[in-house]
């Protein structure tokens, strides 16, 4: 039974980063050896790093005077590390979500935090809009995406003090204007590759401006000057991460790919809407994630949430379980899903629909 | 042309290893999905980091009270999480190369640091021996392998004070009495997996014994509560250093391992003390590595270095040039290093010296 899979990440990736990645495992590049085997400073492997950079910037039309960093331990080392070297004294967190609040709580340890707004009372259900950024703070963080409630900040946003997004969820969704961001970070367990690497996108002149000693590892600027390569990078999800962004370019690049997630989204957002069964759990619809729709049923189906998931798995739909903390169902809608996928969760809760409702 | 991979690291793994890996990368446990592709808290992959642990811990006898860990960052992440996990206000640090040196440059980040002996004077070609530990430091750090000048620290020493060891590079190439450190950690691209995930054996009490607050990510303890999974694992390397792990296992355990690496080693230092061409750059013998086998060419035949380099590539030796600061020749004789892989090399060697030596 083909399987189609809505997980929240790690998550689907193009098939032609699975063959690729594949096919490289077992003889990479000609050498007859296999990718998990080749130094990292082996001119086929630092060919792959140098393309995957470049690809990195030319798809996100990065200006110069940004970096772009592939690094090891998750988008929770950059919790911290966005403090070490980023923070002097103050700094301002909107609270969109559980992974907004541990960035926020790392950056306690540095010194004073502002939360400028918060939805958690509402278990983060909005995006919080008229906040004010305090001018002192040495920066701004926001969570563009919120994977677990399904909200989502679509437009690059002006600030006047330097700009952090973790774009974890929903980066190469669509076209960004990175000149009004100072950081933008994430896991690229999403939309492009495997867990084990993370990406940064940082301004360089915003960097050396703090007075603590910063550990080599945690310092951005080792791995500016490093190129990614200070220490061994994690090559395989590297590689793999390459294969995406050729296949994104192949797909008429980022606008393109913007178009094709609008669509699905809104086929999956219609029929939560349209059915009586469904309703969703952003309360406003500009809030509404492009990437992860969250979805409950009805009051007087509640009752059916079990069944409906038994029904939807056995048709073949994968990781549509919501999280512990929002309940029903999420269907992570990510750049490499097609949209034969979303028609299938539709066609699900269009039958289910037909058996329930008189 | 069948390549033969002395690399240093990221390096040869088993084939086992690959096949199961790239199997995997099409299809994981059955799923129809990728490995790439699932959830780290799917079903299939908590039963893959379960028994990577259960497996390491019974491939090393690791006893009761230590946690193993697979976490994202390299082994360069660990110089710094171990000073800010274990350094009230003083550590020593024993200086074996270029690795054991990075290391304790970070600890010097966090309070008094004691270098007891170093033979970086000699460019570490032996290791330092009669040194005394201060009996007041928090912890003792040794590098077991160095894998840029070939010396190994082949025994478990007896310390009175918790010992730390990087074993990034003879991990598993030999049984240790894991019960005499405190704390081992490493790279994993060196005897068990691709580059991109980090292994740490600790014991449980000689954590939680600092003041200062230590960011999430960097505290063991986060890791230990989340059983490496507090965030997103390197899913694909933890997969593909389990399938290490089943290969050690099916060739004996690390008992079998050893006598493979000591034949392995013999064969290659006979040539090379035999050989008049060439000669080991490790001035005692007892400190030669079984891992990383350094050697340039007697003086006599210095200027034939670059032929003899070409001439071995031309038969299928690859990455084995030396470190830039050693010269020469490196070759890394890891684990999954066929002997037959040192065989050719030792018959370039002799081939070599047959066209050169009247
Ligand atoms: C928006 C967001 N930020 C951060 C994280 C944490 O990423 P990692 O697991 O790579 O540390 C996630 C993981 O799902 C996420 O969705
Ligand atoms: C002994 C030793 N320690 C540490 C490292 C650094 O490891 P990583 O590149 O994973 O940070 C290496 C890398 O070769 C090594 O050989
Ligand atoms: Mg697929
Ligand atoms: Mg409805
Ligand atoms: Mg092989
Ligand atoms: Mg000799």
């Amino acid at each position: 039974m083909k399987v189609h899979n809505f997980s929240a990440g790690p998550s689907i990736l193009p098939d032609f980063t699975v063959e690729k990645t594949a096919e490289a495992i077992k003889n990479f590049a000609g050498t007859t050896l296999s990718l998990m085997e080749v130094s990292h400073r082996s001119k086929e492997f630092v060919a792959v790093m140098d393309e995957a950079i470049a690809m990195f910037k030319e798809l996100l039309s990065i200006p110069e005077g940004y970096s772009v960093l592939f690094l090891g331990g998750g988008a929770s080392t950059q919790f911290c590390m966005i403090p070490y070297n980023l923070m002097a004294k103050k700094s301002a967190y909107l609270n969109t979500g559980a992974w907004a609040n541990k960035a926020q709580k790392e950056a306690k340890l540095f010194g004073e935090v502002v939360e400028v707004a918060s939805s958690k009372e509402t278990v983060y259900n909005y995006i919080p809009k008229g906040y004010v950024v305090p001018a002192d703070a040495d920066y701004f963080h926001i969570t563009t995406n919120n994977t677990i409630y399904g909200t989502e900040i679509k437009e690059d946003m002006d600030c006047d003090i330097p700009l952090v997004a973790d774009m974890s969820s929903d980066i190469f969704s669509r076209p960004i204007d990175v000149s009004k961001y100072a950081l933008i970070y994430g896991g690229a367990q999403k939309n492009l590759a495997p867990a084990g690497v993370t990406f940064v996108i940082v301004k360089n002149e915003i960097l050396g401006k703090v007075d603590r000693q910063i550990p080599t590892m945690l310092n951005y600027q080792t791995h500016i000057d490093g190129e990614s390569m200070f220490n061994t990078p994690p090559v395989v999800p590297v590689f793999a991460a390459l294969q995406t962004l050729k296949w994104i370019k192949e797909q008429g690049g980022v606008s393109a790919i913007q178009k094709m997630n609008e669509e699905k989204a809104a086929l999956l957002y219609n029929e939560i809407d349209s059915n009586p069964m469904f309703k969703g759990t952003v309360i406003n619809k500009e809030d509404r994630s492009l990437m992860n729709i969250c979805f409950v049923m009805n009051d007087e189906y509640k009752e059916l949430e079990k069944d409906f998931y038994e029904f939807a798995t056995s048709k073949g739909m994968s990781g549509i379980k919501g999280h512990r903390s929002v309940g029903g169902f999420r269907a992570s809608t990510y750049n490499a899903l097609p949209k034969a996928s979303v028609q299938a969760l539709v066609d699900c809760m269009q039958e289910f629909k037909s058996t329930h409702v008189k």
